[in-house]
C-alpha cells in the first residue's frame, strides 16, 4: 500500500499506527503540507481535498480521512481489532476518536492556520491560543470520560482501539505543537504512555519520521 | 430512546434520519445552543463535551458524537443499512461523510462562532466568510468525488448510505446557515433533492423541528 502522508500530520500519524499494529507492509510518500504540496495538480488527482492522508491500496480511487482508512485497515486486516465486539463499546470507541479527529484537530490544521494568520491577522501567539483552547476543552472532555469504568489499561479496556490511535495523536498535538499542560488530565497521560511502549505506536511518532527535525526547539 | 438535540443542530439532524429511516422511536429533548443551556450540570452529565447530539439508549452512559452514534444505530438495527457491504465502499461513504462531518461542520458551531465574534472581533459579515470558505472548499471536493462511477442515485450507488445523511446536513448548513452558492456543485444539488423526497429526511430537516423559526429570514 502507498500511504501519502507527512511527518508533522497528526492524521497521517493514526494511520501509520494502524498500519504497523496490523503489520500492513506500505510506502510513506511525503507531500510537504508546509510548503503547500498537498495544492500540486498531482496530489490533487489523489485526494482531491488536498488533505493528507490518503491511502492508494492498489484497488479503485485512494482513501481518505484519517479515520475512515482506520476502520478499512480495521475491516480488511481485522487482527489485532480496533474496535471492540459491543455496539456500546464500539459507539464509546468512536466517540472518544471524534472528539479529537472531528472535533479538536481540523481545528488546526495548515489550511485554518494560514486563515487566522492572513485573513484574521493572527499572530503566532494568537494561534497559539486558538490551538490551546480546542485542545484543553477535548482533554477535559477525555478525561472525563476516561474515568468511566470500561476504561482500563487503555482507552476502552485492556486492548487498543481506534481511541488510542487518536488519544496519542491528541496528546502529540496539545503538547508537541501547542505547548498545553496537560497536568489536568493525568489519564490521558497514563494510557499515552502505556501506548508509546508499543512499537507500531513509538515508531510512528511524527518526530521519528524521515525529513522531521530534531525536536520542535520547545 | 431520548435523543437530546436542537432543532438548528446539522448533527442532530443527522441522527435525526438515521432514528427514523430506521423506525427507530425516540424522544427528542431539546438543549438550546444559541442560549448555552448545553453548559447546564444536568446536560454536562449526559455530555461531558457540551455538545449535542447525544443519545440515551437507557443502557450505559449516553452515545456521544453524531457519526459514532450513526454507526451504533447502523449495528443495532441494520435495516436498512447505512453502508455498503465491501470495505472499499464503506471506506469512500465514511470518507464522504467526515468531509462534512468531521472537517467542515466543527468549523462552524456556536463555540466557534462565539470565539470568533469575542476574541477575534469578527462581525455578521466575518463569520459569514469564515463558514464559506470551508463550505465551499469541501463542496467542491465532494462534488470531485461524486464524479467517480460508484455515484449513483445517491452518493453511494443507489441506495442511501451515511455519506447522504452528511450531505443533506452540510447543504442545509452551506445555504440555510451561510447563504453558500451551490450552483457550482450540480451533483451535490441532484442528490440532496432525491433525499429530500424521502420521508425520514424530510420530517428531520432542522425547520421541520420544534422551536424553529419558520424560516431564517434570507
Amino acid at each position: 500500500m502507498k500511504l501519502y502522508g507527512f511527518w508533522r500530520s497528526l492524521a497521517t500519524f493514526r494511520v501509520r499506527i494502524a498500519l504497523n499494529l496490523k503489520n500492513v507492509p506500505y510506502e510513506e510518500v511525503s507531500i510537504d503540507i508546509l510548503q503547500g504540496r498537498q495544492f500540486d495538480d498531482a496530489y490533487r488527482r489523489v485526494n482531491p481535498q488536498s488533505l493528507v492522508p490518503a491511502l492508494d491500496t492498489g484497488e479503485g480511487p485512494a482513501l481518505f480521512e484519517s479515520l475512515a482508512i482506520c476502520e478499512y485497515l480495521d475491516e480488511r486486516f481485522p487482527a489485532p481489532p480496533l474496535l471492540p465486539k459491543d455496539a456500546a463499546g464500539r459507539a464509546r470507541v468512536r466517540g472518544l476518536a471524534l472528539v479529537h479527529a472531528a472535533d479538536t484537530h481540523p481545528l488546526i490544521v495548515p489550511r485554518i492556520r494560514k486563515y487566522l494568520a492572513q485573513e484574521l491577522k493572527q499572530d503566532d501567539a494568537g494561534i497559539t491560543r486558538w490551538g490551546q483552547r480546542w485542545f484543553n476543552e477535548a482533554s477535559a472532555s477525555i478525561e472525563q470520560h476516561l474515568g468511566e469504568p470500561t476504561t482500563g489499561r487503555f482507552c476502552h479496556g485492556d486492548s487498543v482501539t481506534l481511541a488510542d490511535l487518536c488519544l496519542v495523536s491528541h496528546f502529540v498535538g496539545a503538547t508537541a505543537y501547542f505547548q498545553c499542560d496537560m497536568a489536568p488530565y493525568p489519564t490521558i497521560r497514563r494510557i499515552v504512555d502505556e501506548c508509546m511502549k508499543i512499537d507500531a505506536f513509538a515508531q510512528a511518532h511524527p518526530l521519528k519520521q524521515p525529513g522531521a527535525p530534531a525536536s520542535l526547539g520547545h
